[in-house]
């Protein structure tokens, strides 16, 4: 018999979610039926909508939402061998049972180089947020400036470093000189940290005096005001997040938009990236290519152990991580 | 010697444009020279985007801009004749020299059953800009709802009906009873007074359960408010206007949309018409040719006297007119 442990959302989130409203349960999983295998989960991800989707969708006392890299440890599935990894969408949880739908083995290309939580990074759904998002949404042509908020997380740093392949100028903004650091490190034209500035304005104007093209946005807010000023005419708004609000009970009042779209002339466009999906292969093969030559760099900010899980997620809305969070078992 | 009178902005507005804004002058025009000819003015527009444009392009003292239909009355130029009409964009005048560059002739095929007004309204700039303004941004399928506001002004009772040529269901609101008639009569298939609805959110609700694909967006501010909740997933947003904004000097505030955009994946663009002008004849022909087969029904609210025109443009704020507001000289 094995023991599945889950972690649950015990009462709908308040403001910053806090460690009591998760619960720690445990389940035996039955025996195998035909066709079922056994997955043990080795890298779990946490992410920021996991915030506004368990609104959304979950009810107190679900297990939380979100995927995993698991490693088949029991099969009766003649397709599925154990010992074989797969990424699956099973959430918060340490073990569980799949019929083999909804589950996607890592490509046998996959390089033994590469870490397999890359699979819930780069080459994944963060991967292919940022490539989908930036080039599908945004369209960059060469010569033309991006700017990124949360350009030090899981998905902003893909952009920025996806924007330089494309040969924009990029600009990334974060919340500490660590970041900032690291986003020179990666290859950003200019970045600043939005905490420090003195005015969000002048810190946008000094990045880039002739304005933004396009803007992946994922924070929203106060931000957007200051941002959507400085687009360009006929620029392009990606909005991929909106971690500024994700936390509040009623949406917070701002100037309202609407006379930036039109007298720029902006596109602004909102996209969860699912819609894409029959386009993964295409991107994935993209970010990997790119990883292998040096082009897209990555890093993980790595939580151990399951039972830190609920805290590795709160950090993301502290800003704990510089890059993708990732939590071991 | 001719002498042109013209309308200047003597002072730039304060909220609702205010008659001692304006000021009448009178100017003797010179002698033509080769190559030059005079027109007088015929018809005049006023239209909406004059409020928030005056501020950004004139000074105080400018004559107002905006277009007209004109008679040429005298010629140095062979290759306009006197007697001919031309659509120009020489601001609030009744006479004006030009070297023939940036007037346009009234197309040749025009038919001589229609007025020449028509040149600044649904064969015009009124026109290209519902046209483009909802077939390139939202790009309206069979079968679709398609929400316009104003929709009984210049623009937006354009919209509603091309929406129906292309098989939409089309919702529109007015503020008035008679607008709202007006609307049915013309084949929107819902229409009510957002001046008299006990809620903005219910009434368009009840116009459509099953939510809106295409916004056709002339209002901003509180109608956004509660028209974006009701967007379906990948709903497009067409923003041609502001109406509700134009006459504010700090812009007004309401909740961040961003979270609608974001998780109905909504696509809103903010447009100018000049941006189609080299495809202009393409909508001309179309526009001709629904209002020929009277597919495309046009009414126009005519003001008398040019010197009335102020008190026309004041008219647009107050909802005074039915289709597009035209001065007759």
């Amino acid at each position: 018999m094995v023991v599945a442990k889950s972690w649950t959302m015990a009462r709908h989130f308040e403001a910053i979610p806090k460690p009591d409203e998760f619960k720690l349960i445990e389940k035996e999983l039955p025996p195998l039926k035909d066709g079922e295998v056994l997955l043990e989960s080795e890298f779990l991800s946490v992410d920021p909508y996991m915030r506004p989707y368990s609104r959304q969708f979950l009810k107190e006392g679900d297990v939380m939402m979100g995927s995993q890299v698991a490693r088949v440890v029991e099969s009766k599935n003649p397709n599925i061998a154990v010992g074989t990894y797969y990424v699956a969408n099973s959430g918060w949880t340490t073990h569980f049972i799949s019929d083999g739908q909804g589950i996607h083995a890592l490509p046998p290309t996959w390089p033994e180089s590469l870490p397999r939580s890359l699979a819930l990074g780069v080459l994944g759904m963060p991967g292919y947020t940022a490539y989908f998002g930036l080039l599908d949404i945004c369209n960059p042509k060469e010569g033309e400036v991006v700017l990124v908020n949360c350009a030090a997380g899981a998905v902003g740093s893909l952009v920025g470093q996806i924007a330089k392949i494309k040969g924009c100028k990029a600009v990334g903004s974060a919340g500490s000189d660590d970041k900032v650091a690291y986003l020179k490190e990666i290859g950003f034209d200019e970045a600043f940290n939005y905490k420090t500035v003195s005015s969000l304005a002048e810190a946008l104007k000094q990045a880039s005096p002739e304005g933004y093209d396009c803007y992946f946005e994922n924070v929203g807010g106060k931000y957007a005001d200051a941002a959507l000023p400085q687009m360009k005419t006929f620029g392009r708004v990606s909005v991929c997040g909106s971690i500024s609000m994700y936390n509040d009970s009623v949406l917070q009042t701002g100037p309202y938009i609407q006379p930036y779209l039109l007298f720029k002339q902006l596109r602004m466009e909102g996209f969860i990236v699912t819609r894409w999906e029959d386009r993964y292969p295409e991107a994935q093969k993209h970010l990997l290519e790119w990883v292998l030559e040096g082009k897209l760099k990555y890093r993980e900010h790595v939580i151990n152990g399951f039972e830190n899980m609920p805290l590795g997620f709160i950090g993301l809305f502290k800003g704990d991580n510089i890059g993708k969070a990732i939590i071991k078992v």
